[in-house]
């Protein structure tokens, strides 16, 4: 398989959004007295983030960061849980969470492996500071920072996938496609990548669903990065 | 002075292109008996590139990426240099030592102390997949690739800079543009950016001239990336 570089989804494929997210929760939390599910928390402002990008795809909103879309559905979901008495720069720090999203134990080790080889590049709908930040605080050795912002389409728009193929000056079938998530891949199929499924069983919690029944039409099947470099040959 | 993230220019600036043609075109013509004055056609390679982005500037090509801009100009180069007998590949890899430019002594290093406390990425004219393998073959720590590509807009129009700011999410004040080249950096102070000027006295060779005065309203003036990054407290 004639590959030249690796795109990556980056919330759920790299890293843990959903543990990371509770543990800056519990942080903030503390000694204020509050009782919040920050798991329940963090799967609400997960489940904000389709339907808020959906109103900028379908153009109700203005192109706008996933930085700002986070923040809009934080203040409503602050209100919904009843947390009150915070200052405007502990919202935009605990905003900042996921900037500080911690990787999954193989992501690191795995990049600097797949790196040896590929150019390997972020494909996420997070905004390019974002990744940029999560990359320095999380250790992750891209090669480049695309994103979805580059395109001002969010995946799973074609625009997306198909801008950051024409700034690798690649074609196509010479990028694979890196993600957790099956929508995410067969998208990447449509417009003529090759795809990577990995494993990532437990990103939705030790009882959260993940759909881990691959495509057949996925070329590779990974348990994690570590996986992926071993079926890409890399040493 | 509260900066957020340097943007570098990158041809002359991080990497000695001059003596990287020069020595990707001494080996091209290793045995082939050619008599070709190699700093003469890196020199008018180079001289080409202005003129070239001119033409896409002032809409006389369409957005053409700088590997095509190269390449155009390599054509006619060796038919004036009387060079013949070269391969498409060949060609096309003589064509990509923009891609293998070699650091300067300090560069890898310096830019490391300075990633150790700010947002480093590229501000270049070049193509985001040129950068991108530079970075990879010259040990270039950049947190992110930035690009005249990510506008459409070649440097010194002030949409180069404006998108880069952009896409840090920084306001222009945050943000410091280093250069060796003081146009640039008179163009990235009218966008309200903050400069650096670093001094490479050897840009065009030992004998060439590079205007080392700098403007007065340069923020920093550097002899290379290690005092910058004493400059700028980072140790």
């Amino acid at each position: 398989m004639a590959i030249r570089a690796l795109t990556f989804d980056v919330f759920g494929t790299v890293v843990d959004w959903r543990g990371s997210v509770i543990r800056d929760g519990e942080r903030l939390a503390a000694g204020k007295g509050w009782n919040v599910d920050w798991a329940a928390f963090a799967d609400a402002w997960r489940a904000g983030y389709g339907p808020a990008m959906n109103r900028v795809r379908t153009g109700a909103l203005p192109w706008t960061k996933i930085d700002d879309l986070h923040r809009m559905i934080l203040d409503d979901l602050l209100t919904e849980f009843g947390i009150e008495g915070l200052t405007e720069q502990e919202i935009e720090t605990f905003n900042r969470v996921w900037h500080r999203l911690d990787p999954w134990p193989d992501a690191a080790g795995g990049l600097l492996r797949l790196k040896s080889r590929y150019v390997i590049a972020t494909l996420s709908n997070g905004n390019v500071s974002l990744l940029a930040n999560m990359a320095k605080y999380a250790g992750l050795p891209w090669d480049c920072i695309l994103s979805a912002e580059l395109a001002r389409h969010y995946k799973p728009d074609a625009e997306a996938y198909l801008k950051a193929i024409e700034l690798l000056s690649c074609d196509p079938s010479d990028v694979m496609m890196v993600a957790a998530h099956q929508g995410d891949l067969r998208h990447a199929t449509q417009v003529g990548m090759k795809t990577a499924f990995v494993l990532r069983p437990f990103e939705r919690g030790p009882d959260g669903k993940n759909d881990l029944t691959p495509d057949p039409d996925f070329d590779i099947v990974a348990r994690d990065f570590h996986d992926l470099a071993d079926k890409l040959g890399c040493y």
